[in-house]
């Protein structure tokens, strides 16, 4: 057994593809223990440097499918999936938008990793919201209010999980077949046909640069292709925050004040998204289908939402009272100290001072969090507000001038945001 | 700590130097196990695949020489250290020859690994030898006899035993400056002001190219530079076995045979190495070096090398008594199917031969082996005896066939072998 996983680990270090069989027994054996901890990530760090072809990619996306349960559904379901960015609650404006047009969403979604929020962690500030619902359940709720929400269960593709931890571990996270195959076996395993992927690139964004963003793009939707699912993906800008609110609370609030009629990038990307959705879905044009979602989103989505809500248990008085969601010990406001064009909200930093103020308190770290009184490209004036911190423990100076320098000011116009880059199919 | 580790595998993935602090880090918590396998392991893959440079390759050897003891000698001794080859038992022919000529050699070996032969092996054939024997012993004996040889003492380099032993099971070996490092780390801790590297290349050896070779021993005679040794390193080729006999018993026969005169490659070698080693120690030229080497050699070092075994309690009866050597179970010949010239007797092939015999008893692994009956270069006729196996286990037609393909018979006369390539200082 050593010597074949000595000979595996050996021909991808000579840069020599894998064979099906290979990588199979590579993925049941490291889940059974067979192959240990160090032999795995000398083989992904070789594969990091290396690369894998796009057929090697798959078969380590069906190999660790196949390590876990593939859930299959009587009926056609959509999935739509986020690689992670600031202020990214489309799920919650997508899911309820889809499905009052009668396009079903099963959605398993994860918890918050790092500076990336996570779907699950915002759907449990509604109370009783339980994420953990059974498959039974789950399917339940999407036949009833035609969307359901819940927990990666754990038996989906398992051996992704043990890999994933180990590459947390020992830096071999930053691999774009291995980041492929991770989202993909998931994805597969979760019974619809028709997936949407948003590829998010930028300072708040797991993929840093445009480039690597597409290249990850197309090797998904080529990892669907092979499987025949319809995959497409949407490439976004993660550089600035989706929505004026950072933080649990304060995002489901971004999210109600959007259904509420907000303008902003955030329905801007959700209108995007449930529109390639709607093309994937109902196999009709982009004008078509943009006009539909615009109808569907006009006529109101809030009914839905709190439909969604109370069939996994949560209160719906939040979606009601947007304003209770930043209710918090101390407010604080930050003033502007020049005037200007805000020309950039730095998505990293604002995220990474929202995860800080979360470590600072035991309890309801949800509570904790901002929302952006300004927008990138207002004129604004010095002393105008730019930001409002919603915390349980005391903002020091310190802490101001950490938010503050997530705001840049300049003299000149800046241009405009293209939030959507591409479709690729 | 997991973070230190986490950017340390991060920075060489990202094909960046790493600093003194950063290596002396890694090995010393390596050792103590708060940095665990599966990241030390991904790291290694990284510096196999993105390299070291010299600088960082001398602050390994140095942080893995520092977590073992370091030997300290009152008075001028010499050092050699081969790469491995097959039937490459040059420290028994050498070591007493340079005793005989006042330069005194403080060696310690190692046991045979994979198809390459190990001096401890081959020392344990004089019954009685002790290869364990403490500082203060081989201190004793190299201060009465002028040279000791005794098994790499367990506190040398501890950190490279453990990172040779994780390299070994997750396929890491093969990176020079790993090598480099790991060999220099035990030669820099035996204590020797000079160093003699005997690096092989070819079928048989541990580099298989040329180039290789060159690079590796370049590479450890500049860490010596940069820790105020002396050291050389001579290149060669090692494409046919040393000697006639491979295996313990038939690699000592062969060394007893050479030290009685016969002309051969184990006496070329030898020679070659002693007068680097004079020259190195005596600060003479080569040719001055090369004609002390030959009288002392022709003066007969017999009794020198029963001096040394006799030191260390092993008896000296096979080195009166070679033919001794050779008793067996059985003794098979194989002879020639065709007539012709030998252009090639493969390393490897007879290497495999051997190691496989031995794996066929419990006891007596040191008496299987095989002797040549011929050598590269010479003229035979079909039937002749092409070679002689003496092992415990009956030898079957396989065997007989194995063994054959190892020697390669053409109509024309092989160009002469080029056994020393260069000496790089």
């Amino acid at each position: 057994m050593d010597i074949l996983m000595y000979n595996i680990i050996d021909k991808k270090r000579l840069r020599q593809a894998l064979t099906k069989e290979e990588i199979d027994w590579v993925v049941s054996n490291y889940v059974s223990g067979i192959v240990s901890d160090a032999e795995m990530s000398s083989l992904l760090m070789a594969i990091c440097l290396n690369g894998m072809n796009d057929t090697e990619t798959y078969y380590l996306t069906k190999a660790m499918q196949a390590s876990g349960k593939t859930i299959k559904f009587s009926y056609p379901t959509v999935d739509k999936h986020s690689t992670g960015g600031v202020s990214d609650s489309t799920t919650l404006v997508l899911t309820p938008l889809l499905a009052s047009m009668g396009i079903r969403v099963a959605k398993m979604s994860g918890r918050g990793l790092g500076t990336t929020g996570g779907t699950i962690d915002k759907l449990e500030v509604f109370k009783g919201y339980d994420v953990y619902k059974s498959f039974d359940e789950f399917n339940r709720i999407i036949k009833e209010t035609g969307a359901s929400i819940i927990a990666q269960s754990a038996d989906i593709a398992t051996a992704d999980k043990k890999i994933y931890a180990l590459r947390d571990k020992t830096a071999t996270v930053a691999s774009i077949p291995l980041i492929a195959s991770s989202v993909m076996s998931k994805k597969l395993a979760m019974g619809s046909n028709i997936i949407l992927l948003d590829v998010k690139y930028g300072k708040g964004a797991f993929m840093q640069n445009k480039r690597d963003a597409i290249r990850l793009a197309k090797l998904m939707v080529k990892i669907g292709k092979l499987d025949n699912k319809k995959v497409w993906a949407v490439i976004s800008n993660m550089n600035v925050p989706l929505a004026e609110g950072v933080g649990c609370a304060q995002e489901v609030y971004s999210v109600i004040k959007t259904i509420d009629g907000e303008e902003n990038n955030l329905k801007k990307i959700s209108i995007e998204l449930a529109t390639n959705l709607y093309m994937m879905a109902k196999n009709v044009d982009r004008a078509a289908a943009l006009s539909e979602v615009n109808i569907a989103f006009d006529k109101g989505i809030k009914d839905k939402l709190k439909q969604i809500v109370n069939a996994h248990g949560g209160a719906t008085e939040y979606i009601d009272n947007p304003d209770k969601l930043l209710e918090s010990k101390y407010v604080t406001t930050i003033n502007a100290s020049e005037s200007g064009y805000i020309s950039d909200i730095d998505a990293l930093n604002v995220a990474r001072f929202v995860m800080e103020l979360k470590q600072r308190v035991d309890n309801d770290k949800y509570r904790q969090g901002i929302i952006s009184n300004v927008s990138v490209g207002d004129r604004i004036l010095a002393g105008d507000k730019l930001v409002t911190i919603y915390s349980d423990t005391k903002i020091s100076v310190e802490d101001k001038d950490a938010i503050r320098t997530a705001y840049t000011i300049t003299n000149r116009k800046p241009k405009k945001l293209k939030l959507i880059e591409k479709v690729i199919k």
